[in-house]
């Protein structure tokens, strides 16, 4: 299949004549075939419009078809076959063997959302009957549930070509809510972009749905962005990458005349905090663990540890050590693009050149700029530097962790409350450990959207207890997750239908319960038909 | 019962020595003693530092603690006897009648939350447990529910005096998730809110929590508003009050360096459609429930109908002649205070004063400036003057409604689909009227957050399946309810955590289920224990 370079605008291409670019193969430096076109803001918002229009056949769509759409979406990016991964490979460098677990990921949460759907329950129905009786008023006939928001606009992220961009979590949960989708594709992987566009389209297609229910547009730079957050059918934003771009969104859309809601996934250091017991009884496991977690996807992933904590102990040294030795032997990977491997080595070098912060290990061998290659690296201080320097909390995107020595308990705690919001925060602990951290965890459960313990926060699982998120800067909005089924609540509201008549209501809130949903029945759960007073 | 005068902070009364108010009795204009002292800025910060350390505590507090505090609450409030009720009506003029129904609402949804959070399924449990045979990667054991989401400010309203103020909807459903609360007291009835807040502070030591899990807070004009938004210890804000004030709050909010959100239940025009065949069937009774609506509380309900579509018909006119009959019998009333009637007053003629907008009915006698007074009247247009004019979707907070005539059941969609974000719209049908309104209800559930078929949209009912929020300009935040059950998830975010050994996850979350909660293990709905593998 060639590609066109155009944007897919309502299931038509673009127009050419906007500025051209090019991706680029991060392995080589060589830049790729096809010219894209940057779609104009009239395009976009042309875009915006027509999803407006199909938002209203989509939000009364019932969760069976929409179901079917999902699924058929995961189908149709399968059938791309091998042209998809090796589009995603050029255009990002990394390995065939990560982009088909990534497009089994991607296709995966197309299908869970289908199931959530279909199964229906999502839309939290609450009845509460009529009481006509009774005293001093009546009651009249009260029914909530879940509705669809309107337009989504996503914007792909640079690190997850497939799983968090043009068919994403964001456009899967926004989709699978009823909401029509617009995505800006990220500049460094168009082609992939196109290519899973086309399949969408041909997905939406099949299943009948309006073409405008999904439009692809290429550009760049925040002009584009920041109008399609300020576009009046613009109804949410979902949107992964950097704390300036997700701000800048976050600020655009707080001052539109309605505001809206942003999902902007930004930063974390992921705080990894190592306790004495762990150190003495696997320090070399975890040093391991801790080098394969922070070097995955070459350091590119939201969850990577980039802050380790460890009370300073009979086992420290070692620890230590065993963490240089396995970094010393670890090769340098390709990064995304060479913008992400500038602002990395910036930021590292931002960190390293604190005072009192010592650079611990570097890999096998020195990343070679024209390859796009970083090398991983460790570096250490005190708590009492961390606590002086903030920052040190520094994001940086890329192979790289540092780890701070805390003289005791009390400190590591002070360490742990001094951060700001996390998506991730873990602890590694035996049981004595454990059973003394309750105040470390304590501040944790505080701090970030998900505590793990005695594991690694790289591999986010798609499933209904993942929560994704956590406070700010991590996120714009604390109160909901970007992975897994809970990500569907982003998109919907609830509305209530007063003294409906049984024929008007919608499907989820009819008295027979036509969809054996589990509802909330005059404040008790049940799947069993209402019956009216 | 003498009051003092002064802030409740922490409880401690704050210092004298503030700017001096008094409240007024809007039916004589006389101000009543004693003297009020507004707060310092100082004492408002300490007021949320001392919330935030005891959000350390009350985070951790079990449901049936919390229960027990709110149960608490309600009784305090009851045991201030006529002593709350009398001051209620000095300070805002409402009938004991009315404000003893207000006690009984206000008491009421303390009890219902109590429910809730004793009951404890409204954290939304979801466990996946550990699947350590998975292939290619296990599955670790990951936990999620809902938390507290830290200290919370709340704007007590002018118009309810009770039910949303300093005991009011707001700080039930945040001190139930398990948030200190700080009140910003309004400044028309601030002897009723010591009262409150001194039966809240009696409950919370008689039930053991942190003095600071509440604090009353006297003081006016947006500085002190601003500053208690823009502290860093404060995680969310709840508001009623107007589009200009609600506005300013979310902007500071959004402003911030970690914005948090804002709960602003604004503005509402509430629009009130009457279709042929009801006119037809019931021109007279639905004339006198208009009239019983938009006058309740002299019309200073945010579900008031101050805008009222009827399709012109063979018996439009005697539908407006019989609206006009008994407006025209309807007594003045005494509004809450003379800047709010003030601010009717212009906004009512604003809209009365454009082309083609013709006054139908006045009340039977002029309301007298000197009570505080105003007399319900009722205007008329054209549904083509009402789209020409924007300023006709102008609230007037009062006994006002404009009725808007269409030529066809075409514009009076278009009139729907014209509108702005409402918390609630009504349609009065008969069974034909209603089988041919698809696109209306449709408009209309897309622009409210509550339609009311065949009643009238005043009550607002504390249930489960009530649903008070709508889009913006209703509210800054349309996925949530400030009334009803559901406003507690306002006040709580998601944490996830895995891996942990059951003795370290909070109660919701551990295999035996010791709550008995509603859980939803693997994607499914249990109250059964969980196995692990």
């Amino acid at each position: 299949m060639s590609l066109h370079g155009l944007s897919l605008l309502a299931g038509q291409t673009g127009q050419p004549g906007g500025k051209r670019f090019r991706a680029a193969n991060p392995a080589t430096g060589q830049s790729i075939e096809p010219d894209f076109h940057e779609a104009s803001l009239a395009e976009a918002s042309a875009a915006l419009e027509a999803a407006a229009i199909a938002f209203a056949d989509t939000r009364v769509r019932s969760g069976a078809d929409r179901a079917r759409l999902l699924e058929t979406m995961a189908t149709e990016i399968e059938a791309l076959g091998d042209e998809l991964l090796q589009r995603a490979q050029a255009e990002t460098g990394l390995p065939l063997a990560r982009l088909t677990g990534e497009r089994g990921r991607t296709c995966g949460q197309l299908r869970l959302f289908a199931q959530v759907v279909r199964e229906g329950s999502w839309v939290d129905a609450r009845i509460d009957p009529a009481q006509p009786a009774r005293q001093p008023l009546p009651r009249a006939d009260l029914r909530r549930m879940l509705v669809a928001l309107g337009p989504v606009v996503v914007f792909g992220s640079s690190n997850f070509p497939l799983a968090f961009s043009a068919a994403g979590g964001d456009t899967a949960s926004a989709l699978a809510a009823g909401c029509p989708v617009v995505v800006k594709a990220h500049r460094a992987h168009p082609g992939t972009a196109e290519l899973v566009a086309t399949a969408l389209q041909r997905a939406i297609s099949a299943c009948g749905f309006p073409p405008a229910t999904y439009s692809l547009i290429h550009g760049g730079g925040s002009t584009l962005g920041i109008a399609l957050v300020k576009h009046p059918a613009t109804a949410a934003v979902g949107f992964t990458g950097s704390h300036a771009a997700g701000r800048a969104l976050f600020d655009a859309a707080a001052a539109r005349p309605h505001p809206i809601p942003v999902f902007a996934e930004m930063s974390s250091l992921n705080p990894l905090f190592v306790l004495p017991g762990a150190q003495a009884e696997r320090a070399a496991a975890i040093a391991q663990g801790l080098l394969g977690s922070f070097t995955l996807g070459v350091g590119q992933f939201c969850t990577k540890p980039g802050l380790v904590f460890v009370t300073r102990g009979a086992d420290t040294d070692a620890f230590l050590q065993k963490l240089a030795e396995v970094v010393r032997a670890a090769p340098c990977g390709t990064m995304l693009t060479s913008g992400i491997r500038e602002a990395f080595l910036e930021n590292r070098n931002r960190v390293t050149a604190v005072a009192d912060v010592r650079v611990l290990a570097t890999g096998s061998a020195p990343g070679r700029p024209e390859r796009t290659e970083a090398e991983p690296s460790v570096a250490t201080t005190s708590a009492r530097t961390f606590l002086a320097n903030p920052v040190l909390a520094t994001e940086a995107f890329g192979p790289f962790t540092l780890v701070v020595v805390a003289e005791d308990a009390a400190e590591l705690v002070a360490c742990a409350q001094a951060l700001e919001g996390q998506l991730t925060a873990t602890v590694h602990g035996d049981a004595d450990d454990l059973e003394a951290s309750g105040a470390l965890l304590d501040a944790l459960e505080r701090v970030a959207g998900r505590v793990v313990i005695n594991g690694f926060p790289t591999g986010v699982e798609v499933c209904p207890a993942m929560n994704h998120g956590g406070p700010y800067p991590a996120t714009t909005d604390v109160r909901f997750t970007s992975v897994g089924t809970a990500a569907i609540l982003r998109f919907a509201r609830p509305v209530c239908f007063q003294g409906y008549p049984d024929s008007l209501l919608p499907s989820a809130l009819q008295d027979a319960n036509p969809l054996g949903l589990l509802r909330m029945v005059d404040g008790k759960p049940s799947r069993d038909p209402v019956t009216r007073g």
